[in-house]
């Protein structure tokens, strides 16, 4: 299976794509890190992370998406974005009709480290060897998106398949109630 | 000006749409609120709210959408979600090339209270006399909708024609730095 991984962030969101099986050895396909500059009013700067993720999920045509669970008792300052920008990112696959799973930061350490408290040096590590790439991916979210992706693979996409059958099962656009006047 | 308000929800997402000018009559277009089911994956509620959003949008042609501020100190149960939900707002707004604006509930309950600490009965009560209704718009989301654009026309518009003037003047999508292997 073809697995994108999305580390959201507005200053920088890690994008990486992995193809590989729960056995098997697992391949990068790509790997980049979306910036928009903090000057660009905040609609835009999710405008382009938006853009970014739509044309990745439509060039490596992933079989799931990613994302990590951002937690409100994360780093404060920045946590409002990043939340934004995983909004949007789910969006994107929900319109391309990619089952998404999230996973919390220390599912996506345990499963790669095998440690669920592995600080960035060692998820970026073990990123680089289970990928046999010649250097670890850089910045910290290129490889956090790779190593999402690898969770999603060894954790079976079990959840990616309940949500592909709950979206068989489900009216992709519930109607709103209320009054228009 | 004719102003699109949204209190983001995931479970209510309030819509309102008013029509006036600093010192002039104020007019509601339409209000709603967008209901998504809890056990609907976040992924397709998401998108049921962006779907609700770009009708809105499409439908009424605001000159500016205000979105409620969402910060992290709110209730840490749903923050998230909120946040999700404005970021997917934000998105459709700046698609449709509409200003948006982010105004905080204190900015809000002051600009149509008088009273940054008004409670939300006092925010229903005085957004019905303001619009000249018959009974106060339900559920509280609505409301908040309505006050949010009305709080928008009385603050001038400021920040959006600030918005407007940066948009004309920003390339769109910023391009993605780094490689894809």
């Amino acid at each position: 299976m073809r697995v994108l991984g999305i580390d959201p962030g507005l200053t920088r969101c890690g994008l990486g794509v992995v193809d590989g099986n729960v056995g098997r050895a697992l391949t990068m396909v790509a790997v980049d890190t979306v910036r928009t500059p903090p000057d660009l009013p905040l609609a835009q700067r999710l405008l382009a992370i938006e853009g970014a993720v739509a044309a990745w999920v439509e060039r490596f045509e992933p079989d799931a998406v990613a994302i990590e669970r951002v937690f409100s008792q994360h780093n404060v300052r920045t946590v409002m974005g990043t939340a934004q920008a995983s909004g949007v990112a789910l969006v994107v696959a929900a319109r391309h009709e990619v089952p998404v799973a999230l996973h919390t930061p220390s599912e996506v350490k345990a499963a790669v480290t095998g440690n669920g408290r592995a600080d960035k040096s060692q998820v970026a590590a073990m990123v680089t060897r289970l990928l046999r790439l010649t250097e670890a991916p850089r910045p910290a979210d290129a490889a956090d998106a790779l190593a999402l992706a690898i969770c999603h693979i060894w954790r079976g996409g079990a959840q990616s398949r309940l949500e592909a059958a709950v979206l068989r099962h489900t009216i992709t656009q519930p109607a709103s109630r209320g009054v228009a006047r």
